[in-house]
């Protein structure tokens, strides 16, 4: 069989991916085994029915043909005041591209930004497909440590040093950030916009739980002075509206910039189905009442853990501002997070990601989903939080 | 604003794109001009109501969480067993990715074969997205020149050549041909199969107007001996199933490549909504009928082109053997494709491609797609070839 592109076979590591512990906690459900799941980020709530009459009404209605690349008028106007509004940033539908999901945003921005070659720079801890995501763009992923110590906070010194070491076009950030569970404070914020201006570079800002703020504000860094012409905000439907599996977002930034990605659109994915656009333009007209609905579960559930929290002494919990994670440290056990993982999956029938799995700097760190029923929640935390306070006693 | 990389601002070439008429005609048309359009490759025919409504019971059934990445279980099967009983090659689910669309498909298996800086072949006249579509994978694109005189059937020294000139990993073609209407005869793929097993290379081929055949029979290279481990085929819903608008594709290959593929998927596209799997899955079991029903019109319009066509002397019409759309030769007139295409738009209301949109062999040719009602190709076809031979006439 002949070659395959460098690229390609680059792009996944042989040997562990990550997710072993996600797929056997599955694997094992499927022969009934009841393990409780707290691995995945899927919102466990489902797409309200009236968007999926709406798609339907649409489809049915003629909605058929190939999409409008870019995205629909209206539905590029709509995404365009929703970000004007949240973030007091004049945004127009020329500063909008639809696309088949947050995922192919980010890959796209990259390609356009780095995907010569040039280092492309992310935060660890990451979302696990973000090194992939970049490498199969064509740029070099570079990723910056951050601290437990500092709340995984990016240093701005850290930040330039990288910067300046790898020659970098790009910088990729996520807040609320996923596997933390941490909204970056707005002096982060700040820091970070002052090295992408410094350096002449790009910001892509992740902003796919920015509905999911538990405290403090969320600041989307393309409203700091100089910054609209360095960002490309990567925003989605799949959590603020529960669409995961309708593959609809979208990508803001610069008009000429939206206009290029409108090009790579055409030659890769020809855009977004027009009856799902139809159906993300009806969900985004449905309001803050019907979002406050779709994230109301995550709060609860995250103040549910605080609560039992409180009843571990040592635990050593990032206090989860956003988002619907929360990131536990159990270094004081001893264990890295993939033998805690494997030893509460098969002691207590509670699965968990090691924190590993989301970069070098969340070693010894579990990541727990909130996304399960909260009856479930509530019987898992403390087995979860008992065994880490248990181990690391014994340890001590 | 900081630089976008290169490789995106070389996507595209200023200027002229090719669609200049097609935007033209649509402009006009939205004023009211009447112009009858025969320049988009979009089928008039819908998409079947059942299956827009057996996507709805999907989604309302709660296929709305993130989609199974490489297509479900069953549409693969579906898929698989398909393209076995269509090639009689040995295909199961594991040879098969799904796809939002064949553009994404042809996308993926060019980063895939040839991303690397790589050159990739295509055989000229062309489909216009392909050079974008194989630099954006970062590779680079090399047309293989065919000529009018030989059917615009690629010769097989002319490929030889080529992939060592320029030391090429991969092969494109398309057949049934866009923009030509042709077939390729058995003996033009055998030619083929035997340069991409002599160089040890891809060969890609883009199947989509498959079913459409009016004449000889499809041969898939995929089927010819030795060609499984080379092939990679590209498929879709949208010509056989009239689903344009739904972005659902394939690509068929060996397993070790599909696992590459569905790799990068994970970190791209992150797959195909669910429903709309299971609505392309719905659609391919409603059999054969079905996909006559959408694929006759083309035929009977075919069948009208050359009934007309015998009233016009010095026609020189590439015999149309499949997809859906005509060729003429109007190089006797002296005018180029864009001339001719700018004037019969301007004096006779009727809006025809340029052949030059489709690659420099096929200039002084138009595109003519079969994809207005019957009434309107009856008014449109005889001012075409009556300008044609007329001013044939006065030109010799």
């Amino acid at each position: 069989m002949p070659e395959v592109s460098r690229r390609l076979v680059s792009l996944s590591p042989q040997g562990q991916d990550g997710w072993e512990i996600y797929r056997e906690a599955r694997e094992r459900n499927l022969k009934g085994e009841g393990i409780i799941e707290l691995t995945i980020g899927e919102p466990d709530v489902k797409t309200d029915p009236s968007i999926l009459d709406a798609m339907h009404a649409s489809a049915r209605g003629g909605q058929t043909g190939y999409p409008v690349v870019p995205g629909t008028d209206a539905l590029r106007t709509e995404i365009a005041r929703r970000v004007q509004s949240r973030t007091g940033v004049r945004t127009v539908k020329n500063n909008v591209l639809v696309t088949p999901g947050a995922q192919m945003a980010l890959f796209a921005t990259h390609l356009l930004t780095a995907g010569d070659g040039s280092a492309a720079l992310h935060v660890d801890p990451y979302y696990p497909t973000y090194p992939g995501t970049i490498r199969s763009a064509g740029a070099r992923p570079v990723s910056v440590p951050t601290s437990a110590a500092n709340g995984f906070l990016p240093n701005e010194q850290a930040l330039d040093a990288a910067w300046a070491t790898y020659r970098a076009r790009s910088l990729l950030i996520n807040s609320p950030n996923n596997p933390t569970g941490v909204v970056y404070p707005a002096a982060t914020i700040e820091a970070i916009a002052r090295v992408v201006q410094r350096n002449d570079g790009w910001l892509i800002s992740d902003e796919v739980y920015d509905t999911q703020v538990w405290e403090g504000n969320h600041v989307s860094p393309r409203s700091l002075p100089g910054m609209m012409d360095h960002t490309l905000v990567v925003g989605s439907m799949s959590k603020s509206h529960a669409m995961t599996g309708s593959r609809v977002g979208w990508i803001i930034g610069p008009e000429r910039v939206i206009e290029a990605l409108r090009k790579l659109a055409v030659v890769t994915t020809y855009g977004v189905p027009g009856y799902i656009q139809d159906a993300a333009l009806y969900a985004l007209q449905m309001g803050p009442t019907a979002e406050r609905k779709v994230c109301e579960p995550f709060l609860r559930r995250r103040n549910m853990l605080l609560d039992i929290a409180k009843g571990y002494n040592q635990l050593e919990l990032v206090r989860p501002t956003g988002a619907m994670y929360a990131f536990l440290d159990i270094r004081k056990t001893g264990l890295s997070g993939e033998d805690f993982a494997r030893k509460m999956m098969n002691e207590q029938g509670v699965a968990v990601m090691p924190g590993e799995s989301f970069g070098r700097c969340a070693a010894g760190h579990i990541r727990m989903s909130l996304t399960v029923k909260d009856a479930q929640l509530q019987e898992a935390l403390p087995k979860v939080f008992a065994m880490a306070v248990d181990l690391a006693k014994q340890k001590s």
